[in-house]
């Protein structure tokens, strides 16, 4: 890559690993992953920088601080201060439930380039949104199942932040009095259809002694969770108590996204994250089918997608956040 | 009245109801109601252009035409065609089930003044955001109590239409396999919380052998119907059955309120209708409190309000489309 397109750098923090991209007239030009060092909030923001130096240098842009770096986004979990880029409140990054100064840290290892911080799920719908599935539309809801299920809502092309805490699609109760959500209220959709909470639901299920193989694939696999690809094994080996819960999942979903279609008429909605990029098409596709029957205008049913960028949604996004 | 201000006239169409406000200067000036004709579309538009001379011969002006009137909006069920003026699909006012010339004919009777038609849950959401309880903000959820259970939405100050089809709040599922709906599906909001649903579920339960005084109080104020007041007077009487169904519709607007509010994080909530203005603000405080458990962030809640303009709420919403 040798143009003289000035470049924008995206980040995708997550509790395991740091996804980094660099764009460059809108296209990605290089990028890296690395592991999300499990010790201290300083161990994570200096690994960031690594990631962020070591996708510069796959673009074949000089190592370090590029004179051609023009803006760094940074999508983390968390809490986040936007005009400070500070971010607090995360219980999935080491240390990162104290405050910690993320954009300001970041930008002064790196020739105090800008750095715009913005919550996770937000930037992977503005990923999704600007370059990726939803580009036809300008009404769009973006789902992401992952270890839980958040959500980033466009209308009107551009992403709405509410007082703060818009897009909660995943506290949608879609059962009354039902199963406990880790936010600790009942039958929220995340409570059917996140990773973490599907990881306990069968959990107890195994305890209540239904034979299920999903803990013998993950200890084949070399994990110490039910990652989304366990599940997609254990789906795919017929293995019946994971059958069970993506059915729920699937019906879940289908209740909490026609709610939010009829309440808001939307042209398009992107299931994404982690579970709904690993079970794929297939999976979209049920959620479609389970969406149908809730709609109130049954015969004008939004596109519901899954994601273009796949895993990179979130890197993607936060570049994008920052203008790249 | 004896201003020169323009004058602008909103009308509210219900199935039982013609009501007409005459604005000037954002001021009601004049109105009048009267019962909607139970015959034929033309005797309905015959009925809405009385209704209309009266609500201006009360403000002083002339009888008929006035030279004065700038311009009429009308709210009505059914399914609207902004651009002609037409109406149809409303089984509630006779003869609307077809299509209905509504804003040409009654233009044409009144000097060909121009005349705006519009859906009747969204002219009263308009009427309480731009002159009632909606005022101070500018992300704001109306419901609508009534025969069913309607919704608005302004976001960002405007009306969403969303395709054609936004506000659906009514058919939020709030229970799955739950309470057959008017519309067909079960579980619905408007299942639990609509005047009619709600007349139902007490027929069902009087047959099944529960004792309850609901259908007596009815008799006795000469209603064939369980009207609004009706539920009202049995539920300060104790009359359990209604208080069973009513303790069942605060549940469900709870659920279905704090599910939009997840996921858009609102200023405010106004709940109106026939229903809720009748049950009036220990019932919106009922919600409110049924509400708050639901929420993703319980510390932020919404201001959730009653309407200032009671059953004015869609006559000066209307004039308020129409420009006044």
């Amino acid at each position: 890559m040798a143009t003289a397109a000035p470049l924008t750098v995206g980040v995708d923090l997550g509790g395991t690993k740091i996804q980094a991209v660099v764009v460059a007239s809108r296209r990605v030009v290089g990028q890296a992953r690395h592991p999300t060092p499990q010790t201290t909030a300083a161990a994570v923001m200096a690994e960031i920088v690594e990631t962020i130096k070591e996708a510069l240098t796959a673009t074949g842009a000089p190592a370090g601080a590029s004179p051609r770096l023009r803006a760094i986004g940074i999508g983390t979990p968390g809490s986040v201060d936007g005009a400070t880029g500070h971010v607090s409140q995360s219980s999935n990054v080491p240390g990162f439930l104290a405050d910690v100064p993320l954009g300001p840290t970041v930008s002064a290892a790196l020739g105090n380039v800008p750095v715009a911080v913005d919550n996770d799920v937000r930037v992977a719908v503005m990923g999704e949104f600007h370059r990726g599935a939803g580009r036809p539309f300008k009404n769009v809801l973006g789902v992401f199942v992952g270890t839980g299920v958040g959500g980033g809502l466009i209308l009107d092309g551009k992403l709405r932040h509410g007082r703060g805490s818009a897009g909660e699609i995943g506290h949608t109760t879609v059962k009354p009095g039902g199963r406990r959500c880790p936010c600790g209220r009942r039958g929220c959709l995340e409570a059917y259809a996140g990773r973490l909470a599907l990881e306990q639901a069968a959990r107890r299920k195994q305890e209540q002694g239904h034979k299920t193989d999903l803990f013998e694939i993950m200890a084949a696999k070399g994990r110490d969770r039910v990652s989304s690809s366990v599940f997609a094994d254990a789906l795919e080996k017929g293995d019946k108590v994971t059958t069970r819960l993506i059915d729920d999942a699937v019906v879940a979903l289908g209740i909490a996204l026609a709610n939010a279609q009829n309440l808001l008429d939307l042209e398009a909605i992107i299931v994404g994250g982690g579970l709904g990029d690993r079970l794929g098409p297939p999976f979209v596709a049920r959620v479609a089918a389970a969406v149908g029957p809730n709609l109130r205008v049954p015969n004008h049913p939004p596109a519901i997608l899954g994601t273009e960028l796949g895993d990179l949604s979130g890197a993607v996004g936060a570049a994008v956040v920052a203008g790249g």
